[in-house]
């Protein structure tokens, strides 16, 4: 593939940046607005999850059923995702209707927010909501994360709460739009077989009127704390736990080597966790993970037992983070690097997964990196790089949670 | 992509194909073995599915979890899967663990089948037959195959059943393996970027000494029957109803108007059935498909709504079949096109969507079509092709089978 990378930044702000390929079979786009729970002000907590939905409702032109027509004729594979600190809307087509579906997503991103829609779909923010509860893991993820960043908006629910969503008005959502959904803080991903130029004129054309407004975000590390979290509940037949403790940054080039730790200690097959607590039965489930942010990252642990043995799987669990920095050896991160390899090349394979790349990859920290470049760092992290990040984000620093039966 | 289409056949009759592709960040290696439930005597009814899980214990030199950490030094993402009419192993890798991949692959294929991991892996496969008897569509699903197709081996449950699965022997599993997993039964279909003079070499090493046993299977179409199945079950709460009725073989070039036609009448969105039963609330499910088999193929349609109202949905869904054919138009087939050419495009765009589409085809025809000329056959197809399927497969010689609470 012979992959160009190209960027543009209209007057109001609103960037470009794409990564075409003539021999690609596919053309995607991704319109990546900086904005998530972690921006809302906890009296609209939900706020940016809810507005994802009604952006499907469609504009003053557009009814909804006519948005979700057009998505059909042109062929698309569209969707939309809300998370802590980004609301992305993206979609993949053949080559000869992309100028369609530019026009069809930038015009999708101005939204009427119609009174009857925001009533309605109250509604189903709530069923999901509700569905989430039945939920244990969640149930535990959203508890322990409010207690591990404390008054900080990382700790907001990307949901909300019934309580938030049930007072939110139409008005606090036009609200937060004006300020979040503008020029300079969204950022258009393009990726595949594609006419640059000939996408910024189109982009130029619906989207150069939109407001400049210099939206801010606190991206200082947020001080983290070390609690216990301890709930029960009469529906639930296992146990379940999760540990949570900072880790580097998005912007932090430890994440290579986060990533890796993680996945030696807890990756699903091969790991630490599996051996000693998946293979010998005393869990059913044992991983770990590393979520790099805006500011900050994550380090997260899940493990589901038998209720009887969650004192035995637990510790297991922090015996072997104490062993990690002593026993983590080049062999282990050659498996991993392997895999790691494999799932991101394969990821870019595709325009869509480049355009997912490429777009959150500006979004975060406003500079693009060929995926030669990121394999390349993957590989060179060392034995001794991942007992430095052991070092300076010691797993001991956590909350921990557990939900067991009532 | 400047794609490249190759094809060898060793001495002992193993054909391998490949779609190369220099360009590509990845390569994918899968071996097509055309066997499957409709190849089983009744008494060994799910022997290719257990033996599917089989070939992941290794062989006389490897450990089953020598297997597993081998596939994870090389980065893979491998799995397999098992339908009425084939068994596949697949994996992809990053281009210079090509090679080894090929050879872990092709030793997989030859594997100990030891009495010992034959008994437990028979707790596992019984444990997944338990599992799927609490899903109430599979169990109308395959009661109302085993009644469509009659005694033709089409009707067997790929899983077997718990009488069968319990009788089978560690030899009877040795004698299936020995004549269906032969040389001439086998096509080894890659794609990406590889070497495919090097790599049929490799296979030729491994593969070489492999038996051809010319193994048969009877591919007349099935005289299918026009049952009626009324199933009752105090575990379910909703009533589940499905209907299947022959269509096209994959070898027919009616397959394309098949396809457009099962996904007017019930594609995910803006199909017939869709705005009929669910958009206006009364069922909660209803969709239809086209499988296309080696000699015949079925239409396959579901609905599940509240028991309340099932005479009603079914009442609806038969009213919207008998108009199909007066009602289907130019510009259904267009939107739908769209939709099909996308998926078509995307799945074809990584090594591993090409490995599968390049290995299921030869397996059916022993003949490759590129992805170009797949496309355009879709597009060539026009109503009056579609109404003509519908004529020469009535969607009246059906079977019908409902599941409501007892």
């Amino acid at each position: 593939m012979a992959v160009t990378f190209h960027q543009a930044t209209l007057p109001n702000g609103l960037t470009i940046i794409a990564e075409t390929d003539e021999t690609a079979y596919s053309a995607a786009a991704g319109f990546f607005v900086r904005t998530g729970a972690r921006d809302e002000a906890p009296e609209v907590m939900g706020v940016s999850h809810f507005l994802e939905h009604m952006m499907f409702k469609g504009t003053e032109k557009i009814s909804a059923e006519g948005l979700n027509r057009e998505f059909d004729r042109l062929g698309t594979r569209n969707n939309a995702y809300t998370s802590g600190e980004l609301t992305c809307f993206y979609a993949s087509v053949l080559p000869e209707r992309m100028d369609e579906m530019i026009d069809l997503l930038s015009s999708m991103l101005r939204p009427a927010l119609r009174e009857s829609d925001f009533a309605t779909e109250k509604k189903v923010i709530l069923e999901e909501i509700a569905m989430y509860e039945d939920n244990p893991f969640w149930v535990l993820y959203e508890r322990s994360m409010e207690e591990y960043f404390g008054p900080h908006p990382l700790g907001h629910r990307v949901l909300g709460t019934p309580a938030t969503i049930n007072a939110m008005s139409a008005a606090q959502m036009r609200t937060y739009f004006g300020q979040r959904y503008s020029a300079d803080n969204t950022v258009v991903a393009l990726a595949g077989k594609l006419d640059f130029d000939a996408c910024v004129k189109r982009i130029d054309r619906l989207c150069g009127s939109w407001e400049r407004t210099a939206p801010a975000r606190d991206s200082t590390a947020p001080l983290t704390r070390q609690a216990t979290i301890a709930l029960r509940d009469a529906k639930v037949t296992r146990a379940y736990a999760l540990m949570v403790a900072p880790g580097p940054a998005f912007g932090d080039d430890r994440r290579y080597a986060a990533s890796l730790l993680a996945q030696v200690l807890g990756g699903p097959d091969n790991s630490r966790l599996h051996w000693a607590l998946v293979e010998t039965g005393i869990a059913d489930q044992a991983e770990s993970g590393y979520d790099p942010r805006d500011g900050t990252g994550d380090f997260m642990l899940f493990v589901s037992c038998d209720p009887e043995r969650l004192g035995e799987a637990w510790a297991i669990t922090f015996k072997q983070i104490e062993e990690l920095e002593a026993s983590i050896t080049e062999d282990d991160l050659a498996k991993i690097r392997a895999k790691i390899a494999t799932g991101v090349t394969l990821a870019g394979e595709r325009p869509g997964g480049r355009m997912q790349r490429l777009g959150r990859q500006w979004t975060y920290l406003k500079r693009h990196t060929t995926l030669q470049e990121e394999l390349t760092r993957i590989n060179a992290v060392t034995a001794e790089d991942v007992k430095r990040v052991l070092r300076e984000f010691p797993l001991t620093n956590r909350t921990v949670g557990t939900l067991v039966p009532a």
